[in-house]
């Protein structure tokens, strides 16, 4: 039995709490608003977040950071991207030997372009940090919740690390992988976000299945492309936390991101659906970001180009799909073996 | 503009000669019930196939196979794989010079294990064979016949040949991409059928989203690990005719094969499963013949093999999945990389 912090009680931090807890050990679950972290200690829900669910005794909230972190054998780090920064600098606080962190944040921060586990060894001095890994893959927390079979994959360039984490966190329903891949599975979680606007913009239009089918194929190529020149592995775009996460992401109407497209797909313009959402659009910030680095590193993204256009250039999304249809002819594996690279002998 | 025989009047078929008609070709769409092909002369529709669709006049029916590959250049076979040694027997009857055909079913001969571009050539002579293309990927026949946009491969060992389908059928709405890796996009194309059985099975087991990414993710991996083992190039499982395809068949509940599936995952046998649908399931097919293939050529598909034993060893579905979540640890790229095989420097 391990000592497990799990800091951010929303979904998904209190999905995982749940399979640690199943898994016997001891889970404090941090979060920063005192009636919310109230109702998990005495009445054992979390209801905001996951309905109908029962969490175990051995999930103890609390809204002190010091007393979250005491004395714990891991941290999973559960917050949204953009807090990720002053989460960890309250961390540091109360740390005094290295630690092992999980994170399971998804985005590239804007302007440095730096992957979630870059900006947290920036922000945590390698004293009290044992090792980063990132816990990544197809996985809705509700169903994670309700304990039904998920597969996601643990990495870190520490493969002990990555290996103590799955051992963490694995059991019947929640299968874990390892892999030493951060850079991909990192690259292939955050620029999911792009393609799913894409397909909420297509079904928008009310375009089908085999449109939706084309980008999500074609999507993952040039997101493979891009990862590969950031020094990926390209097939970890194939696994769990690429391809996976990608189907999870674009055919399911709960994205945030599939909503934001279905609505410029509609014809509403990006501050009005902005505004609609009242929240961030992780994918809008994301097709900056991607469309700036393959601009820098010159490889050639033409779903992320045309939905940069459309999103920042007022580009009309119907003549956005029409220039991508009439594109000239070309060869399927031309383009597939560039994925690879070097590497395909 | 060419002439061009569209063999077998069902809803790809159709769907087909409507693209070619669009491009300016001279249609002959062969089949065999009068009343159909005279409905498709007469009233330019085909309403049991594809509803509230008008024809284009260039679309002429015919009953008469001798009359509809009568000096055309090229033959679309768009009939049932189990029906295509018997017409392709009536085709040769008539056709004197070296004629392209273009072949568009999906699925692997029981016991023979041969694809169908195979059995096509076994039955038509190099006398009046140019070439065998195969025309595949993520595409419903209505989302086509529509005009909304679509991908697919055109692929033949003859480039050229997949150059001249490519150019008969594409258009601003009909992207067709080429590719010489006929094994590749034939295996894709059939084996696809098995994952949608499975994913029928997990959803029919209540299960959610993540269960069926990673039966997706997983499956394709396994289909692409015998593929490259029977000739096939591995990034052909990536494109349009193995992932693209592969997405289009598992979320859509159309899929025959899915709604097969899904009655097995809720408790169905079955012998019962296979009554009450009262037709061909190419997966159950395609899996023994995989399953076989899988042994016979030692290669490693959990998946596949776990769906057999359902099928054919009574095995109960929900025990398969919990000994599938099971398994030991694992890496995942141990296995994707021996999906690439010895082509990963």
């Amino acid at each position: 039995m391990k000592k497990i912090a799990v800091l951010g009680a929303g979904s998904w931090g209190t999905a995982l709490a749940m399979v640690l807890a199943d898994n016997g050990h001891e889970v404090r679950l941090w979060g920063h608003k005192e009636a919310q972290i109230k109702e998990i200690n005495e009445f054992h829900t979390n209801i905001k977040y996951l309905q109908n669910i029962k969490l175990s005794n051995m999930i103890i909230g609390y809204t002190s950071m010091k007393e979250a972190v005491n004395q714990v054998d891991a941290v999973v780090l559960a917050v949204p991207t953009k807090a990720m920064r002053e989460v960890c600098q309250q961390v540091r606080e109360y740390l005094s030997t290295p630690t092992l962190f999980v994170h399971v944040s998804k985005g590239i921060e804007p302007d440095t372009h730096l992957r979630v586990s870059e900006l947290i060894e920036e922000e945590l001095p390698e004293s009290i940090r044992e090792a980063v890994v990132v816990l990544s893959g197809p996985s809705h927390a509700e169903e994670v919740s309700l304990r039904q079979p998920t597969t996601v994959t643990a990495a870190s360039l520490n493969a002990e690390a990555a290996e103590k984490v799955q051992d963490l966190f694995i059991n019947q329903h929640f299968r874990v992988y390892t892999n030493t891949d951060v850079v991909g599975v990192e690259i292939g979680g955050s620029l999911k976000n792009i393609i799913a606007l894409a397909a909420g913009i297509t079904d928008g239009l009310g375009y089908g299945d085999n449109a939706k089918a084309a980008l999500i194929t074609r999507g993952l190529a040039e997101i493979a492309r891009l990862g590969s020149c950031l020094g990926a592995n390209p097939l970890t775009f194939l696994g769990l936390t690429g391809m996976g996460d990608l189907i999870v992401t674009c055919t399911s109407v709960h994205s945030r991101n599939w909503r934001a497209g279905n609505m410029l797909g509609k014809g509403m313009k990006l501050e009005e659906v902005l505004e609609n959402m009242g929240m961030v659009v992780e994918g809008v910030r994301t097709t900056k970001a991607a469309y700036q680095l393959s601009k820098k590193l010159q490889v050639k993204m033409p779903l992320t180009s045309a939905l940069y256009h459309v999103l920042f250039d007022d580009v009309n999304p119907k003549d956005a799909v029409d220039e991508l249809m009439n594109r000239s002819k070309t060869t399927e594996l031309d383009d597939l073996s560039k994925l690879l690279g070097e590497r395909i002998r």
